[in-house]
């Protein structure tokens, strides 16, 4: 009832492949987590490079722009990938195809951890942003990011298209309201009435051994650790590849031309953001309390650091402004959706590994409302885990972050090189083949730019949390390969040879009923072992005690059945081990035949009262799965609470 | 193997018998518990008098003189008790017996609530010693204090015979050292020799609205507040009625005879200490950071109160005495003992309780080694958290303790007044007429003494932590009667009638394999299937994916098997439904008939493998229990992995 509910009714086969949208519904959905990335990313560049200083501060467009040109190089290489491959499994598909399982295994840990990781931020982020708008809620991040993940989870619960047709709004609303607040922020610059950002006055503490602003070698690295933080902008874009089975066909082609736009939107509003950053002097710093100065002093206890565009909408809308509002709802909003990208891109990728018998075969089944029911509970799980580790820190979660992705993009590429390599071996026209030299030219470029990436991020970052991104991946990539390893050694020892078809019956079956009282859950089973007709067919009672036995064989033979009890003594009490040793000695006797083992079970209504009964029998069938020929035939005995309890089922 | 290690080896029936104790050797193991609260009593009394300063300690001996008048009435009447109720049910069976089932309900939860605050508090005792001792464990009493709990509980796991002999050593040897401290202490007294104890010189600040000592309706509350605290002496003389089946015959006698000298050595040690904590200004208070002044100035952080037994020794002994580490050592040793006691009584009781149906039935049954393993796990556990939840704060737990332990021999009393009554009215002789009376007034007195004490520790302990005890007995009541409930109503809805005897036989046997692959586990189902010869059989197939119900059904026509394949269509991708359904059609056309669903089930040998197999199966049999007219036949199929396990167990 309570799971109908939560994840509404089931949906019917044939409505399955109206789940697909087209370019404009599609874009809001997958492309929210890229563009999402505008909250926070300009805040990791700022408040890095904030650590040598104000001056420093004013490097933050040029990082940006750095940023941009490897997301072309990014976009223009998957807009390939994806037309190459359509499939869905994409990156984790390329890796495999073309560097060997073991690699395939790599990319899909990592992009499994970078899909928690987007639900971890964009939920921290979000809670950020609120808190900025609802001072009672600053403090409580934590419960609020949370329950972001579940209230995300729940609706992914109750499958794609719902989330499909409301997720246009606030992405749209999102770039639709950064977008105008960028141009009347130039409009305000030409003509000089940009105001200053509440936080312009503030001065800035130089972290220790920065005084010197970004010379030297720790300056450049500092400049790095702002790129990689500010490459967070570039995560997102797998998750468009992942989810090429949901657009509308031309499938690849429409994913791909999404891919152009996200490109072009990500690039005028990241740049836009960090040049009014700039003009308006606004500034985020890692620790408030060490780092700021407010008129001379340290910001007082219950101060709150507004991010970013936050800050942004207050210069160039006023600081009470109907504008800032609306700016957090629409930012919220398309954080949500970003969470949200996550649990539509993570599912097809856990089933797309589970089809490769990377991971349990159950997350490769969809649940009954085309959402992958497994796949959600899991990403949810482990989100809120790393929400509530990190305290909701936007800033804790980013350094794990990015690693992921970038490791898996340097694998793909490297992927991608070798299949126009070996496409290139086996073309033979010669027109075609000067095309795919350039799409092998691309994928060269870009493996370069993301292994540059990958090794700036891994550096720059290892120390802050990266580490642990690492460790889980190969944690991941270990568990995945040895899942995988024993489902190929099943799958080996379980296949069924032509010769192996219909195998030489046994003999004859011998019957065993255990007796632990004589009530009619007994009689009940008794009567279902009499109709299988067995060769022989025997009651057995376990001495445990000596007062019980005598009185369980005396209802037995009062009862005239025509079935012989056997004690079997148990100096020990122990309920198990005699009817193993007796089966064992049938068995013995006739190797070939076939022993069935009757379990009268007590089935109750309540849960409560499951604790009450069938309490000695569960180690006895437990043990019996370890026997030889041996088959467990459970026969429930309904109680009356189970009776009520199909009564008020069949008349809902 | 692990669980071999841990309990020991079986012990067989013939043995069991030996498993009693000599009087000498039971009086160490039951009486543990009541002598060792010589450790914690005296404490208890001191800290509560001390909330109204240091005058009020004068008063200590005259409250311990009120405890030993009641122990003195408690144990005349429980020497009575044994002997009319010499089965080892004592207080429970009194109580259901003369006043009916719900008191021994209430009795049973009130006494099972005390063995678990037996078990904490001695356990938190005995780390408030051994930190005195040893320095580097202040701060870590609660961590001692479940060590010890873990290790009480694993030694009851492996049998009581063991602790019965190791078990006479503390006990005596405590016994042993405080007689002499108490001989030596009063020599030095008599001879002016006496020391004074180190905190003798303490101010101690008495608590708010107590600046007047014990005059007024405040300070006559303090003193029976104190005397409810060191009443903690009287509770442990139920445990040795509940040992009664471990004692040398004459059983019952035997046990008369331990609770006298228990009662006596009680008095001794009790009194002598009380008597020396006075003669030597020993004082402990509730809060010393707050309560105590040292030279003017409030104790240094660092500073840890020794208890008023260990103060004691370091009066008479000198404070850095050899005789300190040994008194301590005997104090830890008679504590474990203490707790140990609560591990022999509290299975017995709950396997008492279960016979009576008020707990589940596995409680009833004895582990392999004479030991009740399931009831020693619930009360190690339920202890810990205790244990956990009061940082192993004495003071803390003995506000939950004493007021169970009064509820209980409130309404045992009860039900003996009653017991003694109806003896009274039916016998018929003159001469035991009048001893029969005689024992009526010992328990009419008992009754009222028992009442008084209870009423006195309801009062002065309810808001400090008793109310918690009294929700928990009523909660356990309330839960123990619905448990009885049940197995009642159970009991007539299973009895099996003379003229239910023989069933009719299911005219015939429909079976149904349910097929998810076509591999070995599912040829070896169904040769076993054609084994058993049913009326009819046939392979369902689940079509919740197309593609894979084809590759089913060809594979299965390859196998050229002469049993009919059934493909049952499952639009919502629903496994467990279209199963369900089909089934129900069946038993629909021929309601009399069986149906037996061959279930093809994976065996494999690591834990972590399970994960990866049957998931597909469980919800279905799960759901096929609740089915009417079906029986569920496992076939389980041995990876080789189990194969492997198996060697390595024969090779043993």
């Amino acid at each position: 009832m309570l799971r109908r509910a939560l994840v509404g009714k089931p949906i019917h086969n044939e409505r399955a492949a109206g789940t697909v949208l087209s370019k404009g519904a599609a874009l809001p959905v997958f492309a929210s987590d890229a563009l999402s990335s505008v909250a926070y990313a300009p805040d990791e560049i700022v408040l890095t490079l904030a650590l040598a200083g104000s001056a420093a501060i004013l490097l933050s467009p040029w990082v940006g722009l750095a940023v941009l040109a490897v997301l072309a190089v990014i976009i223009t290489a998957y807009r390939q990938n994806v037309r190459a491959y359509p499939s869905g499994g994409a990156d984790f598909e390329i890796a495999s195809k073309n560097l060997g399982r073991p690699a395939g295994a790599a990319v899909g840990a990592a992009l499994m951890v970078d899909y928690t990781l987007v639900v971890a931020v964009s939920m921290a982020a979000a809670a950020q942003y609120l808190a900025a708008a609802v001072p009672w809620l600053v403090g409580h991040q934590t419960v609020v990011a949370v329950t972001g993940i579940a209230l995300v989870g729940l609706l992914n619960l109750r499958g794609l298209k719902f989330m499909g047709r409301a997720s246009s709004v606030p992405t749209y609303a999102f770039v639709g309201v950064v977008l105008i607040l960028v141009l009347v922020g130039f409009v305000q610059n030409v003509t000089g009435t940009l105001q200053r950002a509440p936080s312009a006055d503030y001065d800035v503490v130089p972290a220790a051994g920065m005084d010197g602003g970004l010379m030297g070698l720790a300056g450049a690295m500092l400049v790095l650790r702002a790129f990689s933080s500010g490459a967070v902008a570039l995560t997102g874009v797998e998750t468009i590849t992942h989810s090429v089975p949901f657009f509308r066909k031309p499938k690849a082609l429409n994913a791909a031309r999404t891919l152009a736009v996200l490109g072009a939107l990500s690039a005028v509003l990241l740049l836009g953001v960090l040049y009014l950053t700039r003009r308006t002097g606004a500034v985020v710093v890692m620790d408030p309390a060490r780092q700021l100065l407010i008129d001379g002093r340290a910001p007082e206890p219950d101060f709150y650091q507004v991010p970013i565009l936050g800050q942004i909408a207050q210069a160039v809308a006023g600081a009470d402004s109907v504008w800032f509002v609306i700016l957090v709802l629409v930012t919220v909003g398309v954080l949500f959706m970003a969470a949200n990208t996550a649990y539509s891109g993570f599912p097809v990728l856990a089933s797309r590994l589970a089809s490769a018998a990377l991971l349990p075969r159950q997350l490769q089944s969809r649940g009954d409302r085309f959402a992958f029911t497994n796949g959600i509970i899991l990403l949810s799980v482990v989100a809120a885990v790393f929400t509530i580790v990190f305290g909701a820190n936007v800033n804790g979660l980013i350094q794990l972050y990015v690693v992921g992705a970038f490791f898996a993009f340097t694998l793909t590429q490297a992927g991608m090189v070798r299949h126009w390599a070996r496409v290139r071996r086996t073309s033979t026209s010669q027109s075609p083949h000067r095309q795919i030299a350039g799409r092998w030219a691309v994928a060269v470029i870009a493996l370069i730019a993301c292994a540059a990436v990958f090794v700036v991020v891994l550096v720059t970052k290892f120390a802050q949390g990266a580490w642990l991104t690492i460790v889980a991946i190969a944690l991941i990539t270990v568990l995945m390969r040895a899942i995988g390893h024993h489902y190929r050694s099943v799958d080996t020892e379980l296949e069924v040879h032509q010769n192996s078809g219909v195998r030489a019956l046994p003999s004859r079956v011998h019957s065993i009923i255990v007796v632990t009282s004589v009530r009619k859950p007994v009689v009940h089973a008794l009567t279902y072992a009499r109709a299988s007709r067995p060769s022989s067919l025997e009651a057995v009672v376990v001495d445990t005690d000596r007062a019980r036995t005598e009185q369980i064989v005396k209802q037995w033979e009062a009862l005239e059945i025509p079935v012989p009890v056997t004690v079997l003594a148990s100096p020990y009490r122990d309920t198990v081990g005699p009817v193993v040793a007796h089966i064992r000695g049938i068995r013995r006797k006739s190797p070939r035949d076939l022993v069935i083992v009757y379990l009268p079970e007590y089935v109750v209504g309540r849960g409560w009262e499951r604790f009450l009964h069938n309490q000695a029998i569960r180690p006895l069938r437990m043990r019996l799965h370890y026997e030889r020929g041996v088959m467990i035939a459970s026969v429930p005995w309904h109680l009356e609470s189970v009776r009520e309890l199909r009564l008020t089922e069949n008349n809902e």
